[in-house]
């Protein structure tokens, strides 16, 4: 997320100069190689240092540290702004370590691909994508402009939502799915140890459907974990919902099956005629 | 599937006269008019008369008593074989029903999109794709040179199987993802039901992992039930690892769900590295 960022920073042409932080020193020296940043800090605290605008891509239970981090450096008037897939959670918890004066906007970017890394990174990522922005206590008017006109400068379409709308929506359209996509693929490997070669049958159709599976585990752990609130009652109604298909399937039921699939394709063939509100994936 | 067939026979220019037969006789003007096919049935019995080769493509519960409307027209020596995503159970009762003299092979191919009718068909659905042939108390090794001839002729790899392996592998890799995504697309949609909109931030992501719940429910009402004696336990396994990722989130065992996705993503990363057997969605 943040390799693309800067990717796309410089590849737009602002007039920003980019400063990149990293647990990984090789990330930053390729980072600078490739022009993404223009130069790296050795630390958050230097980081931030005199900035007008931080926007944290981490994990997001490892946002909160990162802002105790960057604190000492940040100036008032300077703005700070996430890409995380949690908002509620996360900008409380901001709030609590957040220094004087400086600003909170929660973003979340709906764009992405299962790889990470600098490695996959590109400028392009953000064109055309949805950016959801999510006030909060510590966000101001001219917070979220710099916020808004940073996305709308590489291409993205901002949006504003409450940040608990937020987290219900994506617990269900985004959380939920990449847990069932991991538990199938898991299930898959279980029954592949069975009977040897079974996954070898594969075609396309299943690696579509499990492809989140090789989404990066730390940032899908603090997801869940962050927005379990949401997260737990989506996966029980989707629970309830595979056991009233097992059951419509044990019992031989045709018609009642029958006519759960045809709900589910009616819906399914409304999104497919409704172009996304973007193209990011989400 | 039967009209792909149909134009694929005609585009690979094969020496064989097609008759098609279907419920709805405007089908058949189309696929006449298409040159899909030769010549149009008025009805089954009429259907495989002097027919050297019959390919059945309905969903497959109906296949069995389609071979019992075919049989007054069958002459010792046809062959029939179907296109069904289900084996053991479909050839043990196709074979209660099949003239004497008549050979049943059971074939499968990997290959299909959620699209069904005429209308979705294309010549070029079966190339590279893989075709799975199972073997029957009443398949012959002429019975499936004929079948493996006609579908290499269309491009297609052909293996072979036995029909127990064949359903315990596809209940897992293709039948319960599909219910799967049926359950996940039902659920979504309670959910915009009590947050009107929610459907709508749906991007790219959930659109992938979604795209077979747009699958013909007939169809895949019959596989499930077909095979329910694979697809039950296949999707109680689903349910068990579920349900473990959803204590693990519930328990905030960070530790626990990492090692959970993690042990998923070199699943599933292997699986992308590993090309299919063949091109086809499975």
């Amino acid at each position: 997320m943040g390799g693309s960022l800067a990717r796309a920073v410089k590849e737009a042409g602002l007039p920003w100069r980019v400063r990149g932080a990293d647990r990984d020193p090789s990330t930053l020296s390729r980072a600078v190689a490739a022009g993404a940043i223009d130069e790296a800090a050795d630390d958050l605290a230097t980081a931030g240092r005199g900035a007008r605008l931080v926007v944290i891509a981490l994990p997001v239970l490892s946002v909160p540290d990162a802002v105790s981090a960057l604190a000492p450096g940040l100036e008032p008037g300077a703005v700070l702004t996430d890409v995380g897939s949690t908002k509620l959670g996360l900008i409380r918890r901001v709030e609590e370590v957040l220094p004087p004066g400086v600003a909170f906007v929660g973003g979340h970017p709906i764009a992405g691909t299962e790889d990470s890394g600098f490695e996959a990174s590109f400028a392009g990522l953000y064109r055309g994508a949805r950016f959801l922005i999510t006030g909060g206590a510590r966000s101001t008017p001219e917070a979220v402009d710099l916020v808004r006109s940073l996305w709308e400068s590489l291409g993205a379409r901002v949006e504003t939502i409450d940040a608990a709308t937020h987290d219900r929506v994506f617990a269900v359209i985004s959380h939920l799915p990449h847990v069932v996509a991991y538990a199938l693929v898991n299930a898959a490997a279980r029954a592949d140890a069975g009977l040897p070669g079974l996954l070898s049958y594969t075609g396309g159709g299943f690696r579509d459907f499990t492809r989140i599976a090789a989404s990066q585990p730390a940032m899908w752990r603090d997801i869940c974990l962050d927005n379990r609130d949401e997260v737990l009652p989506a996966i029980d109604e989707f629970l309830a919902e595979t056991r009233r298909l097992r059951a419509l399937i044990a019992a031989g039921d045709g018609a009642g099956l029958e006519a759960a699939f045809a709900a589910a394709r009616v819906v399914r063939r409304a999104l497919a005629e409704a172009p996304p509100r973007a193209e990011g994936r989400a």
